[in-house]
């Protein structure tokens, strides 16, 4: 592999590629290491054996924070500290759903966060079924009276995990739209790409103009039943939820390796700490956490500090959304010294293109980056449209923070995403350790040169 | 397809092929004719939408039991009728385990059918770790007093399924052999060789010499988790099952084609009815009873009926055991008058191998059959060692009648046998029509044939 970064520089082919040698080989030495080193890999191990699941605002997401400050200061941060905001609680309570008619036939289901609990004993109604959620936006005013709305939409199947963008309205606007129609709660078809008999939950946004009804969504085998009983018939439900919402705090956790030439200027790179608690958050974000961590921790290691200053942040409640406003909220001051941020939010599949901002691909970064990431598989590299992460798109959007993206094969993430499923065996050693590789690379190259990521042009040489 | 049978009789490497060619146009047809007619398919899909869920002893298996037999009415069977006979009625009641220290973690379990229930607050108690089903045998006696029991015992994935029979010692026998030794209850790793968060049940037998405690199946993903928390330290579990035995039936569903010239030689073929609740019954076992009473159904149609009678029979309480002595105990006085039996219970996996009784290979029966399953993929005919199924076992051992076993490709098998994941979305239309030709050109041939199968030679041409 080194071949690419050391030897080859008088073929002109890879001329490209050996822009800088020193660089280059610091790069090529964390990527050697990271293929051995497994402090990222034992951190996710740990993580989901130690605390396990860490619902934003809950005592084990505290508990996670305290955990993970410490594996920050025994990796060698320069600096640790753990930042904290308010967020709502929204704890998961008892949650069932049956078909009650025309036979009974319990069904999988999970409360969509942010759902108002059902009355006491729960809701018996007939089902009302929509083949889409654009079906449902189209029923009339009133027709949904009395009734159990459910949205029958399929996920499709994408390397990046495109199917989700499509599907997920149905849980973030479903409620409203079927309340505003009289719908007595909403029932979805998980938001998923596998068959299995786990519902995948995830947030819900009531409208203001809305009464809040009841939402759940139900598995995949789940729904197929449903679409089978309901060509033949009526098809009456049974949903009861006994979720409840209080006042809490979620934690921002925080590492820094100060830059020996401008500390002040931030690398920043994270996942969040938090996690839906069905499962243990191996994979969303346990991984992102552990892939971002570990690249930190590899930088640590070495001789001398880049110089700028690496930030890793494990943020909170991402989840249940709000973490991004908070954090820039936190951090507006120093905003415009962020020299680049970059999240990890899509399990540990490995990394297959790369986005940087606009002009940076023919900076002395862009090359570098471009020749670090060959070897590791990573031949796409592009500029321009980078869409970053959920915790740090307030940055981006309110204070122009630029953006570094990978993408990721995402091809069975969503089969597990915000489900029971999402434990530990999910994670590949060896692709979290290629993903721990490239943030390494690009983290060191960024932090170790001059490159302006909001103006590449003016610093390109 | 239709060459081997019909056209190329002349070539040398194929005259085995031509034994009867009358026959094996008849077979050929079937073959053709379950690869288009969906009733066999149609049957599962709505075993499990109309019906669902019908464990032994249960309304739903009554109801199913009902159901199956107007099937088969409205199928052509000359004679349908249902057989009673008496079974515990083991309810499932609510179930829930979890670590509780170092650290509360939640476990997806299931309780082990037969199991008793836990005292009302349930028990909790240290874990103590075995590797396998032969390390807790032996642990010194008294070694598991005021303990629970895990064994962490991995199941091996095999195309024919035979890591089952090593892996389902823990579940069988587990319970006692921890009674034994004084523990207060037994948890076992699933046995299953999925990776998801669904506990597989099953069937356990309590020895005689030693105290009833309860028994339960926690998913792999959980057994992964206690396997790494009891690597750092002391667990302790929580867990509380309310399961109940009452009195109560089984049915065994019967559709017959009469034989036109032997009404009384019977050649019987089936599966199981009731399956496990958690799931619905579509791979263990609605697909063998599709495929049984599918084949039946295709041999109906035939212009006439075989010499021999073909009987279908749709067995009641396979799961929680007992079925094969009750269903030979009523037919002890016709049990030498059933030829040959078979039944399907190994989901729709395709069928690539078949075992005939010793002596058989080499009948008319035999070369027909060959030549028939040949162009369904089905190439390693052998004779001799035919195993059978658990329904039909009583028959076997008793009264001697000779079994007909057909390979299946049970990679998947164990990946939802016996969990909530078995439903109707995990069955291959295509693979369950396979089978359907298979078992209609088996069924008609030993039925339209004189082999006895007892003493083949004496019949062989």
């Amino acid at each position: 592999m080194k071949m690419f970064g050391r030897l080859s520089c008088a073929l002109p082919a890879l001329m490209i590629l050996c822009a800088a040698s020193a660089n280059a080989d610091t790069v090529s030495d964390l990527a050697a290491k990271a293929k051995t080193d497994s402090w990222g890999y034992d951190f996710l191990a740990d993580l989901t054996t130690d605390i396990g699941p860490r619902m934003a605002g809950s005592k084990a997401e505290r508990d996670a924070a305290e955990w993970a400050a410490d594996r920050l200061k025994k990796a060698g941060f320069d600096e640790v500290h753990i930042e904290k905001v308010k967020v709502p609680y929204w704890a998961r309570g008892a949650e069932e759903a049956s078909v009650v008619a025309p036979r009974n036939q319990p069904l999988a289901v999970t409360a969509l966060g942010h759902s108002v609990p059902t009355q006491a004993g729960g809701i018996d109604a007939e089902l009302v079924l929509f083949k889409s959620f654009q079906a449902l936006t189209e029923a009339p005013e009133g027709s949904l009276k009395g009734k159990i709305a459910f949205i029958d939409q399929r996920m499709v199947r994408a390397q990046n995990g495109e199917g989700y963008g499509v599907a997920v309205r149905s849980r973030v606007m479903g409620p409203s739209e079927a309340a505003k129609r009289g719908a007595l709660a909403l029932v979805i078809r998980s938001v998923g790409t596998d068959n299995h008999r786990v519902a995948h939950t995830g947030l819900t946004i009531y409208a203001k103009d809305a009464p809040k009804i009841p939402a759940a969504s139900i598995s995949n085998p789940d729904a197929d039943l449903l679409e089978r009983m309901a060509a033949k018939g009526p098809v009456k439900l049974h949903l009861k939820l006994d979720n409840k919402t209080t006042d809490a705090e979620t934690y921002f956790v925080v590492g820094e390796l100060k830059g020996r030439e401008h500390p002040e200027q931030v690398v920043l790179i994270g996942g969040h700490l938090d996690s839906w608690e069905l499962g243990t958050g191996a994979v969303d974000d346990g991984a992102g956490v552990a892939i971002t961590a570990g690249a930190g921790k590899l930088i640590a290691e070495l001789p001398q500090r880049p110089k700028r200053t690496v930030r890793v942040v494990m943020f909170g409640a991402e989840e249940i959304g709000g973490a991004d406003d908070a954090y820039e909220a936190l951090h507006k001051q120093e905003a415009g010294n962020i020299v680049i941020a970059g999240e990890s939010d899509f399990g540990a599949g490995k990394i297959y293109n790369a986005e940087m901002p606009a002009g940076a691909l023919n900076t002395p970064f862009g090359k570098q980056l471009t020749a670090a990431l060959l070897p590791l598989g990573v031949d796409m590299l592009r500029e321009g449209s980078s869409h970053g992460g959920a915790d740090i798109e307030g940055l981006h959007e309110k204070d122009g923070v630029p953006f570094m993206d990978f993408g990721q094969d995402g091809t069975h993430y969503f089969d597990i995403h915000h489900t029971a499923d999402d434990t530990f065996d999910k994670v590949d050693a060896a692709s979290l350790a290629q993903n721990i590789a490239v943030w390494a690379s690009f983290a060191w190259l960024a932090a170790d040169s001059d490159v302006d990521f909001r103006a590449p042009a003016a610093t390109s040489k």
